[in-house]
């Protein structure tokens, strides 16, 4: 079982209001330093079998008509090893 | 100026109807070998200056606080280094 991450986020042209409140709440809980924030989507897709060539493009594929607007968004396809972000660690 | 990023997912205990709804998706797009789907957030936070210890421990507290409910939610928090993931290219 191997897991094979899709990041998917806002082409840096694009307005993200999401984005923008996240940074405009930061100073009211006291963090400061954070110039900017964008936010996006994160998928985790559990393949069955071995992650080869083949399967890497068949979830560029899925990334690009499913998971992500072409328009507006921007995705990343890698392979993660299979680790549950514990709560609260540094990856 | 640094990116540090904040990947929050759904307990692994939690149900997830977003990724459930991506996987019921895939066989009717022809795709197949996907065995499960987990969708979450992903942010991007751009940090003016140095991460140090201090600045990442900030950002593990925005993370708890603000950007995931550690209830429901678990989150990894790394430093990237300043790529952003051009459209379709694996990461």
């Amino acid at each position: 079982m191997a897991r094979v991450v899709v990041d998917v986020m806002p082409k840096p042209e694009i307005l993200d209001p999401q984005g923008k409140a996240v940074l405009g709440a930061l100073p009211r809980l006291g963090f400061s330093g954070v110039t900017d924030v964008r936010q996006g989507k994160r998928f985790e897709l559990e393949i069955a079998g071995e992650v080869t060539a083949e399967v890497l493009a068949e979830v560029e594929k899925m990334a690009e008509t499913l998971l992500s607007n072409p328009v507006i968004e921007n995705f990343a396809v890698h392979v993660e090893d299979d680790v549950t972000p514990a709560a609260g660690s540094p990856a």
